[in-house]
């Protein structure tokens, strides 16, 4: 018998690839950081002596999840303002409160939050795009997370850096330089917006990419209005003008989408680039509906994810692949768009091909790194089970995953956070919640009058 | 000190009445089935001695949730046949399944599945429409569970009538008179819909329920297909057609209403009409948007229904106040659209009023019955807390909830179920599984290749 580290046995195995294969009482053999075998478990009984064997017999094993874009530390302004109009929303709450409180340690104690939001929900990346990107690069290394983590570029003062140059820089030598060689830390190019950088910027973030082998990460098309305004600015659309920059290619990743004509989709599929569906957030600001059936027709790589907790309001990655695929046929008026194989998989090597990790994560492949979450569906909310694909995606959420390996290390098991402290971390966000100071809706008011 | 049975002392208590109020460090004292009083926590502990007295120090507490349209016994066939168009799924997997397997046993077995994941979701109360009537309300009774009973009617034989006149007169025999005087059980009319049911049964329909004061639970305007072949059978829409039968008026609760026009709206209104809104089953079954704005714009009483779990695939309400809330706002263009305590009252005192319930249930108002719902906000998932509103309906979930009370008894007690095993009822689901004999995706493949 072959010595492993760990043999996990699930009553199924989704793989992802090959696409939408399950496998039933299966089991996965991991090695170090990696998956070294996929085979059935009476199989794997026989040849694998395992140091610690899980056996999961009511469960789905997946890939990790692939959270495609975040701004993990605006966990702390959950739900701080609500259901007001995109404008509002950022100028007299969002921006405001960033000036005030943004630092070192609000990005360390919003991501901790976030990363154990994250793992007890079975995601086991996350791309992000925030100031102090350094501390985010490091709270996750320092918790065994794996991360994207995006070297923000905005033209515009704060308190991580003055201009332009000077984000590119601080990225550069704090998050990429910095973490170069950690397998969980990867790194990007993250400028925010087109219409928040100038040229100039773009056109050095492009050669810098190019150079570098670096997905660009950047909100794109978010909005109707922000594509008029574009227009009238610079006489085009934003997704011609990156074009125009070259900056439309395999290394792009485009956040939003929700405008897009035919010609722009058919752009996105020859130049290889990939979408990131936010489909929450879209609705939550109203900002416009992603075509997404349209996209994966053209075939186009979609990725998926939360957006930041503030316009979401949380980093779950079930409810916002349910969304997917529910919104998915609302808007195409098709019921058979994206079937529910079809959105897991956006979730996992969508997610993972977008950052540039096809070949690390985002499916159960041998070599590939131990990314791995285990789904109870022996729950009253998940039974009867009749296809283990449609039961995660329509049925399952955040509250049935059970256990969570990054790279081969355990860190959710039986529900329980491993590496993390829940306790600590949510009397930090009750913390900042007093510090900055807003209580809304906390009336001491008369009992209601009787009914009738 | 008066004696009580049960004081509930919460960190909030949101009461849905009146509009947008939370009470901080409140007490709901029940006595018997009722809430009879509702106070500062402070005080509640110099006025009460209660026999039991339940502290809940990070929790909300709220009116449970009123689940406005479902098909309980469905849940036996969650996930049979998923991203397949109307036509298809239905005519191809529901009708053929149903006509084959639907039973007294069937109807038994899936509603306690049902009622078992209600319970622990939060929702006190549903809106059925389903075959064996009889059953469900029986089911429901037995387990303490509140329960508005559609007496289905429909043109065609199944096993539980031959024709309309059969179904009306076990329906009103065997549904309404058989649960006269009980308190939990109430009973609707259920005319399956426009285009499965001719003009005499629906004129009787409408006798009965102005005689009988009953609320008449439709399907309405689901698609626009359907609403089209309408117009060429009949010569007009069908809220025209119900209208010309006297059909519409506040005894109608209209389900789904994806399709209308601003005379259609006005008309709702006017009439004081209820809609339930089911926006996941929509999205799922491609079936179109419910400008649920515009209703409440208009004054419409909107409640929110899951629909049946093979069209969701879930029995969540929180899921359902969630995308109601993001799709109205995706809908209307206008991130104020639906806001969270607005969509909260669609799924508790909207659906209430829809089902003519409400001076009984709903909101927590002394005089009512004490259907209540305790929340735990103090989760990794929705700290920080800046308002408990927003956290119900954007960051909290079916797993949030610890207790559930349904007329003042305990349901659901540290997310235990007190009526139900779960267990036995999951082993029930499995076994129906099994005979229903689908097993999809489950294929013993070869390992996948390595990744590269
Ligand atoms: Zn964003
Ligand atoms: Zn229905």
């Amino acid at each position: 018998m072959d010595t492993i580290d760990t043999l996990i046995s699930a009553r199924w195995v989704v793989p992802v690839v090959p696409d939408g294969l399950t496998l039933a009482d299966h089991s996965v053999a991991i090695h170090g950081r990696r998956i070294v075998d996929l085979l059935p478990t009476a199989e794997a009984l026989r040849k694998y002596a395992a140091a610690t064997h899980h056996e999961l017999p009511g469960h789905a094993l997946i890939p990790g999840l692939v959270n495609a874009h975040t701004h993990a530390a605006m966990s702390l302004l959950r739900g701080l303002a609500d259901d007001l109009t995109l404008e509002t929303w950022l100028r007299e709450h969002i921006w405001p409160t960033e000036a005030r409180w943004v630092s070192e340690a609000f990005v360390r104690d919003g991501t901790r939050l976030a990363i154990a939001e994250m793992l007890r929900g079975g995601t086991t990346c996350f791309n992000d795009m925030y100031f102090f990107p350094n501390v985010t690069a490091r709270v996750a290394a320092g918790l065994g997370m794996r991360a994207s983590i995006g070297m923000i570029v905005i033209d515009f003062p704060t308190a991580w850096a003055d201009n332009a140059d000077e984000y590119i820089a601080r990225g550069l030598r704090e998050v990429m330089d910095a973490h170069k060689g950690e397998s969980l830390i990867s790194t990007c190019f993250a400028p925010h917006a087109p219409y928040t950088i100038s040229d100039a910027p773009l056109a050095r973030i492009r050669t810098l990419a190019d150079e570098l082998e670096r997905p660009v990460h950047i909100h794109l098309h978010e909005t109707a209005a922000e594509v008029a305004r574009h227009v009238e600015q610079h006489g085009c659309r934003p997704l011609a003008r990156l074009d125009r920059l070259g900056l439309v290619g395999p290394n792009l990743l485009a956040v939003h989408m929700t405008q897009l004509d035919a010609e722009e989709i058919a752009l996105l599929a020859a130049r290889g680039a990939s979408v990131a569906h936010c489909p929450q957030s879209n609705l939550k600001l109203a900002s416009g509906f992603c075509e997404v059936a349209r996209l994966r027709e053209a075939g186009v790589n979609v990725a998926l994810g939360t957006d930041g907790a503030a316009s979401n309001n949380d980093l779950d990655m079930w409810d916002e692949m349910r969304t997917a695929a529910l919104l998915a046929k609302g808007v195409a008026g098709r019921a058979d768009a994206l079937p529910a194989r079809e959105a897991l998989r956006m979730a996992t090597l969508g997610g993972a091909q977008a950052l540039g990790l096809g070949e690390e994560i985002g499916s159960i492949e041998c070599g590939k790194a131990a990314d791995l979450v285990a789904v109870d569906l022996v729950r009253i909310e998940t039974q009867p089970v009749y296809d283990p694909n449609s039961q995660l995606v329509y049925a399952a959420g955040r509250e049935a995953v059970t256990h969570v390996w990054v790279a081969g290390r355990p860190q959710l098991v039986d529900r329980e956070l491993v590496q993390l402290d829940a306790t600590e971390i949510m009397a930090n966000a009750a913390a900042w919640r007093e510090r900055i100071g807003v209580q809304i809706g906390e009336q001491i008011g008369a009992p209601a009058a009787p009914a009738d």
